[in-house]
């Protein structure tokens, strides 16, 4: 079954094309991928991976249409697909849907119902919105299946879902922790239950240029550090993270207008906010080796950010069986796991220095030291496969 | 040395008569205390404890400045005192001097930083500058001290005090975490240190009509709930505690207006938001047991919102000595305390339930399992005490 991920940004368009089998012997196959950048802009550079053949090149991309358009000729013209109708369904690794969740068919109802929530989902609703509208004019009989990052997170109690607001703000505005990285925490938690299926109580850091942590208990998530909005939770790359509600009323006292403290919480905070230095990690580190103190407080904030989620949800789960890092920073960045393991032997975890500072990240290792009791994984994430499988799944063929 | 120590609401006048000895011998008295509500309304209720007499009545006490003259002429005129000149200092435990904190003189630079940041502790500030100008009228040779409630909390590492912001928002605008609850949580931290002093690593739960949670390292703050302001942190008896600050563009397009959204936030949310039925935990319970889900939802959350920074804070201390419950609820509530301690025993905190259901809250009193590893203490607070001691220790003199 071919199924093609989409995955958008609010100038970006990545892809990857599954062949799921329907039998558990035959493992999933990316017959195909790609990438687009700085749609919108004069010159947007894209490249492909298609069977053992990689292109790219650069190219005006006015929309997210256009980039779809030109990564469906692609596999057409690689011979990877005999036409782009023989894809079989294409699905979204969709963000906000408010009162929708988990894996739906999208219609009508899920767009108007993803615009509704574009509010607070700025920088990620709108790009799904268009894509979905593009894939359905390029493929007008080929299903759609949006998997709202939500969706692993409905299994969260009500009691760490509810916000001390007052309550029809809750019921009738849907005001309430929703949690996102969903398809990524599902896809640690599915693959821990394979590796490592004596881990009953998961807390998995999911670190990239987006960060949230979940509280996985028998395999579901019952906690997330993102709240409402995946702006909120521990801090991200430019973006703010927790912040207290109340200390709006200084930056609107400021004479800043509403619209541009909302712009600027959400992409001049984070790393970049207090580092002043980049949004990329790696740079902020280079900095504060070189001695700039904002680019070493701003690690040293992420770190407390990350450790304070990673207590609190050691709480919610009673202790840890393992703790695991993925994602970007989570897979590859020594610095920040060893912060961020540092001093808890009370809880049972202890990092292995040497193993930590030796991992690949791009292999699934374990660098707890021998004594231990909890264990620490690095593992490597696959968002889109958990797509690519809910999708089939939402289209009731077994695959795997 | 007498020290009125006093402690404003926005319509409540409270207040406290230490008698300080300059000898560690002499233990600190209470000479004198009062109260007021209902200031502004056409009938206020006060009571006083004058010695060993007490007195109470009603009357209308149009602002603060009535209610301190009601309580000084009270004071007089029942001999505790030969005239009101014989108070050597008055101490406020004032919130929020933004970059002022600690202990200081009152001047006018004090109370027009203090008026710089009404804004963001609207419950708290006004009432303390009315106090202060209406204490100068009547006593104008008396020297006047504020005590800070985040004076304690200066400690706190700066990689736990800012938030991910633009940075010159950070300088400018002050806008950072500063902490509350400062009086109390330094009171358990000196108490803990003379009954427990091997207790070098404390969380200390300040659950009242207002809730904090302070990690204590080696006396000092090294993390405290609240934020910016005293409406964020673990939520309140019926202010919001921490809320998703994007979840406001929700609000502003329910065509809220923005005072309505803070006001609302600040005084119907918490406990009362969410259960609907009484900001009053005990209410709650009986609601919750008498079948209403939104009371058992509005006790869980709450539970959730302490054992979140519980978690975090025991992660920020590599563990803990002992634990401590102070305020109305932490002393009071058995059900509340009972279900923060459990499933804890990953981190070596053990309730003895027994223990839990028989504590009296007045006294100190240890309520762990005998295999606990941590201690738990119930312990009342006396922050005015507290107060009392940092007005006369500004001023130059020693006490006891």
């Amino acid at each position: 079954m071919l199924i093609l991920v989409a995955n958008l940004g609010s100038t970006s368009f990545k892809y990857k094309l599954f062949d799921l089998a329907s039998n558990a012997d035959t493992p999933p196959r990316v017959v195909g991928s790609g990438s687009a950048d700085r749609i919108g802009q004069p010159e947007s550079a894209w490249s492909a991976t298609l069977g053992q053949h990689e292109e790219d090149g650069t190219l005006e991309l006015p929309d997210h249409a256009a980039a779809a358009k030109l990564h469906l000729d692609l596999l057409e013209r690689a011979g990877v697909i005999e036409s782009i109708n023989a894809i079989d369904a294409v699905g979204f690794k969709a963000v906000h849907g408010g009162p929708i969740s988990g894996a739906v068919k999208v219609d009508d109802n899920v767009l108007d119902t993803m615009q509704r929530f574009a509010d607070v989902a700025p920088a990620h609703n709108p790009p799904y919105i268009a894509a979905m509208r593009a894939f359905a004019k390029l493929l007008p009989d080929t299903p759609q299946v949006a998997a709202f990052e939500t969706g692993y997170h409905q299994t969260i109690p009500k009691a760490r879902q509810v916000y001390a607001i007052p309550h029809e703000w809750t019921e009738d505005l849907g005001i309430r922790r929703y949690g996102f990285h969903g398809a990524s925490h599902r896809y640690i938690a599915t693959r821990l239950a394979e590796i490592h299926p004596q881990a009953k109580r998961i807390v998995n850091l999911h670190l990239g240029g987006s960060c949230s942590i979940t509280a996985i208990k028998d395999g579901q998530s019952v906690a997330n550090s993102f709240g409402m909005t995946a702006q909120s939770g521990v801090f991200h790359n430019n973006r703010v993270g927790d912040f207290d509600t109340f200390a709006l009323l200084k930056l609107f006292k400021a004479d800043l207008d509403v619209d541009t403290i909302f712009q600027r919480l959400g992409k001049e905070g984070g790393l970049l906010g207090i580092s002043g230095v980049s949004a990329d990690i790696r740079d902020v580190h280079e900095a504060a080796e070189q001695g700039n103190d904002r680019a070493k407080l701003a690690v040293d904030a992420f770190v407390e950010s990350c450790r304070h989620y990673l207590g609190a949800y050691l709480v919610a789960l009673g202790g840890a069986d393992a703790i695991s890092f993925t994602g970007g920073i989570g897979q590859h960045d020594k610095i920040v796991r060893a912060a961020i393991c540092q001093n808890l032997g009370f809880a049972g975890i202890k990092l292995d220095l040497d193993k930590n500072n030796t991992v690949t990240g791009k292999d699934e290792q374990r660098i707890e030291a021998t004594d231990s009791q909890v264990a620490i994984w690095v593992l490597p994430t696959n968002e889109e496969l958990i797509v690519a499988r809910q999708t089939a799944e939402v289209l009731g063929r077994a695959t795997h």
